[in-house]
């Protein structure tokens, strides 16, 4: 066991589970953490597989032990609530603030030894271990609570989580890029109702963040100037996709958006990742979350399923021309209509979107918040 | 009205819809088509827009007009049925064999005079015309058909009519890439249950092809060959994730694949295009997609959602480099399971895979066809 201080009064506590996972305890209130795991011990999954795929230079993970995790438990069973007599889950703890763990069934982990993605592969057999971490993030023991049910305290204290594991995760030698993200709602697939993240960290730049990097180094290198801050300057002139703003944040529907509700938040100040951001900026985050979030449920009086991902700097390059952006995007296009990635979408990568980004500000900006 | 002769006996009679949109009947028994379009008149809706995403160099096409389309009718208002009295469909005729015709809520459309996407764009506003075609092919009038329930001859003549159309949007000075694809089940988002797929002419290569062709020119540079062949070649070697083969065509499930079930069918004799298949390639083409269509229903006895695409070389550029290949991927995973594309895949472009390739080949060679 092991104490640690950080930010915002925040403390995080490590213990050992079952299976030698670590689980991490983020508190505000100095709590003792010293419950045992009490579930029989288990062994851990082995290392997936990363595959190349020669024909677009992306690598695919394969990790076929992941096909029976656990679906959609009864409440009673659910595994990311505190302990209880009758239900042992992943946190031996009775109650809890924050907790980040190491999941149970991940697509990367932690290698063995020193690994490193060699550049000559075989054409015939391009693979390499799956390293990298794939952790869990429970933002409250409250499995009734959504992201912007939480206090601006609560969310602070998950920030923190995010910053702690970006900083700790960024010293591993074989991770590349750091992903926090968060899926909402059965319709993107999440498998636990309890409100909750994951930070997948990968052992390559993933085939979106490399292409936002050579598209930024070249904007880099034609105007001198860093293109995230050019596409701020760009929204806060044009004003007609702002969603939400304060002292510190702004929120915006992009320009070209992909899926009917979309929206980056990026700081008015622009930070490389999560770690770099200031207190000010800190501080400020929970307010335009909560407000972006609960914009959002009212569009359609409904909850409304979302992917909200955190887009930070590599951890090696690109570090001055990549900044840290949230971005969340939803399918639901009405209240009863998905929108689905189809042949365009899926088989091309070719996006059509339904509604223009100025509309969906507009819903954004007149739902009841 | 025109009538062209096409090969395998096939004529096209072309006749003109109540907004002028162009119905194209495919036919073998030299029927003729006179029906009139009874609709009352309707104005077709104005052209789209294209934005660039200029953070990853992308274009998304807006199409607003499109939110209010028809979804799901019941089946006696199905508008790809032949018209009857009560029901004046998209097809004039009372019976058909095979139609392709203009999209009435298209993404994509013709545009007015010559026009070509300039080099350089503003940098606050880069949008462009949403030129292009979408047409929707209907396999057959029958509503209980799927794809692989049709006979050879019917599968020839709807081969005829993508390859038909290929050739004559090929000739548009608007259009770089044609992608025929067909979307099955509602866990895809199809909006009308009569077997139909549609064709895309986009003005641009798609982000896919685009990437793929990247990959293709540089494998070329450093090997001398095309990279498709190569591949071939190593799927015949290695056998562990053939699915169906024939004398000139051959199936399987990719080394790095994407999606629980995902095959892909290629000619022996790689060739670039849809057109460009010679007459016994065309003629083993009904076979085998049926076979592999076939043996993905059976694995888990049951219709399976999936997205059927030709990716073909594009119009004008890579045609030495890029070749056909009709790549069919499905996100079923289990009888209740789905695969989603959440965070990593959709935020970060990252696939995880929870089947391998060779148990998911093994999977469809195993199902009884």
């Amino acid at each position: 066991m092991s104490t640690k201080k950080l930010g915002a009064g925040v403390t995080r506590t490590d213990r050992e589970l079952m299976d030698g996972r670590t689980i991490r305890y983020y508190d505000t209130n100095g709590q003792k953490r010293e419950a045992i795991d009490q579930r029989n011990p288990e062994s851990q999954p082995d290392i997936g597989e990363l595959r190349l795929d020669v024909q677009t230079n992306e690598w695919v993970v394969i990790a076929a032990h992941r096909q029976d995790r656990v679906f959609l438990p009864p409440k009673e069973l659910n595994p990311l609530a505190a302990s209880r007599p009758g239900n042992l889950t992943e946190i031996p703890e009775s109650d809890y603030e924050v907790v980040v763990f190491d999941n149970r069934s991940p697509s990367l982990r932690q290698p063995k030894g020193e690994i490193k993605i060699p550049n000559n592969l075989a054409f015939d057999t391009p693979t390499f271990p799956a390293a990298g971490k794939c952790e869990v993030v429970c933002f409250t023991s409250n499995y009734e609570y959504s992201f912007k049910d939480l206090t601006d305290h609560q969310i602070r204290t998950v920030l923190e989580a995010w910053r702690d594991r970006t900083e700790e995760l960024s010293k591993e030698s074989y991770i590349e890029y750091i992903a926090p993200f968060e899926n909402r709602g059965e319709e993107v697939g999440v498998t636990l109702s309890h409100p909750h993240g994951q930070i997948y960290a990968y052992p390559y730049l993933p085939p979106r963040t490399k292409r936002m990097l050579q598209v930024a180094k070249s904007h880099k290198e034609r105007t001198g100037h860093i293109l995230q801050e050019d596409l701020l300057a760009r929204e806060i002139k044009d004003r007609s996709r702002i969603v939400a703003e304060n002292s510190e944040w702004i929120a915006f529907v992009p320009f070209a958006a992909r899926y009917p509700f979309e929206i980056h938040v990026l700081p008015k100040r622009s930070v490389p990742d999560l770690v770099t951001l200031d207190e000010s900026a800190c501080e400020a985050f929970a307010p335009i979350a909560k407000e972006v979030l609960g914009r959002l449920d009212s569009v359609f009086e409904m909850k409304m399923a979302y992917i909200a991902a955190w887009h930070q700097a590599p951890v090696r390059v690109g570090r001055e021309i990549l900044r840290l952006q949230w971005q969340i995007t939803s399918v639901r296009r009405a209240p009863g209509k998905l929108k689905y990635l189809a042949g365009s979408e899926s088989a091309f990568g070719s996006f059509m979107m339904d509604l223009a980004p100025e509309q969906s500000a507009k819903l954004l900006r007149d739902a009841k918040y």
